[in-house]
């Protein structure tokens, strides 16, 4: 929103005056909303797409479209290194598309969905004279361990990221990842997971959601200490669909910001951090990218020196997306 | 859609191609999803609604459309008698808008959350150049009798309505209706309910979703059998809303049409009919308004004669919503 202040932040305003009940363990602000009854900590999130902002129909199969509804939810899940259940689809159909294009759209679900064992437990289908919208419900369950949440980071911290990052808009890598559910998973049984997040807006913006560590009990009202990281440059893993003919600033830059990644970052011990690198628990690339600062702010290392990261990524209003329309 | 096929049921047609898991106890199909683990059962359900379909902003404050988002849910939430919990909230938010309009959404979704004891656990933020969307997902709880479903019905029973019918998008109350988790409560508390849905499309449409009793284990592949129900005319309560000099006919095609009455519409055996007439639980009016029978079909009974009631209410595409648009 043009109009809207920068720095004015939606999710915070809206935790700050929502309810809080037993049952929700985790709010609003993590990857997942984590609600529990019986001892079963249930994690759900949700996230909507359109036509014109996050996928183009001129170029992009419907099909294709389904699929990144439910695989960005999925990703939600996996962030918090729990296992998908099933998922609630509401969509708004424009009124001229046969009723193929709305059978498209769900194969693409159901293609995900299957491999994951997820069930399209419910859903809203609606029809306008508008563009496509799609709104993905997804439900998942916490193991025993319960759910990594954003807010475990501490100082000393080791910084990983799955994959490789960049170039995934531009290569249509967005429409075709695969969530990293079984990484998480993986992760979450063989080390202590600090803290962990998806990226979806790229690493230089969702890194500083890992900076806010939780605040101890009885000092919830006491600003939270901020903390910081020190990245280092040559460590960061470029994606191939980044072009190779670019100067390494400019990769790096891809690399940092395009979003759409969603790829694993987490923070563990150094002790846990060189155990994963020793005996990694899976073969999809690893990487140890930094590590977590007493001083706030996050640095990156180049060969030529040190310099502050800015935060950047898709831009942000109302905590939201407010990237260019891609059409 | 208006190249579908109108017996095309796009939500069986999902309901049949979704996969199943022991933790999805009702799939797609009832008011709510039921997902079950460690002994209890959550209720969820989304809705959209659109700006120029379900609303319009130029006639409708925004408080009352956030309002409006959160209460069909909750109304979900009732015709299971469950006690809402949670909410995730989707938006789309017309790029041109100011904060304020932002905030004035949340304000009224806000307002009936706190009414509810909801927290807004979760949700996803966008902006574009299209109009206002807003997906809301509620859970729910379900209380130890469990949740009440659609399809518990039986030959015999008499079917009770909250409230009364008719009017509700013409007068506006379909933005400001109180939706009956109280009652809900109230009647799962005192009798054993044996079917329930929220009229959402009008009495004429939902009280089909009533005739489809479940099949017996095992027999899941036979075609259920569908059964019927008889209406007195004469019981139907027509709201005030429905303007009093119209002829008796057409007040009555109100009621029976309109939708968006957000009442409870529910069957119980005779004796517990008989008790709820006697000692209703409640202040809110509760007609008794026919009976359920063997024979499929709706009938409805006037002075003059029975004769059989079509399927009314809203036209549905996709199993969803293709009403005409409000603007």
């Amino acid at each position: 929103m043009t109009n809207l202040p920068p720095e004015f932040d939606f999710i915070d305003w809206v935790r700050r005056r929502s309810r809080s009940r037993p049952e929700v363990r985790v709010p609003i602000g993590d990857d997942a909303a984590v609600l529990e009854a019986g001892g079963r900590e249930w994690l759900t999130a949700v996230d909507v797409i359109t036509e014109g902002v996050h996928f183009s129909l001129e170029t992009t199969p419907p099909e294709l479209v389904g699929r990144k509804a439910l695989a960005i939810n999925l990703s939600d899940i996996a962030a918090m290194a729990g296992e998908p259940c099933a998922a609630l689809v509401g969509i708004v159909f424009p009124r001229d598309r046969p009723q193929s294009f709305a059978e498209a759209v769900y194969q693409g679900l159901f293609s995900l969905a299957d491999e994951w064992n997820v069930s399209i437990a419910g859903g809203d289908t609606n029809t306008w004279d508008g563009p496509l919208v799609i709104s993905v419900t997804v439900l998942g369950l916490a193991d025993e361990r319960g759910p990594v949440l954003r807010s475990g980071t501490r100082p000393g911290d080791w910084i990983f990221v799955t994959g490789a990052l960049g170039g995934s808009l531009h290569s249509g890598r967005h429409l075709s990842f695969m969530p990293r559910i079984r990484e998480a998973q993986a992760l979450h049984s063989c080390v202590d997971l600090h803290a962990m997040i998806d990226i979806s807006d790229g690493l230089a913006s969702d890194l500083f959601h890992l900076l806010l560590p939780a605040r101890p009990k009885g000092t919830e009202t006491v600003p939270a200490r901020k903390l910081g990281a020190l990245l280092e440059s040559s460590a960061i893993p470029i994606h191939d669909d980044v072009p190779d003919n670019l100067p390494l600033e400019e990769r790096l830059h891809h690399a940092l910001n395009d979003g759409e990644d969603f790829e694993l970052l987490l923070t563990v011990s150094p002790e846990e951090g060189q155990r994963l690198l020793r005996e990694p628990p899976f073969d999809t690339r690893l990487t140890r990218i930094g590590e977590i600062t007493e001083t706030p702010g996050v640095l990156i290392r180049h060969a030529t020196g040190t310099v502050p990261l800015p935060r950047g990524g898709w831009g942000h209003c109302f905590g939201g997306d407010s990237r260019d329309p891609v059409t």
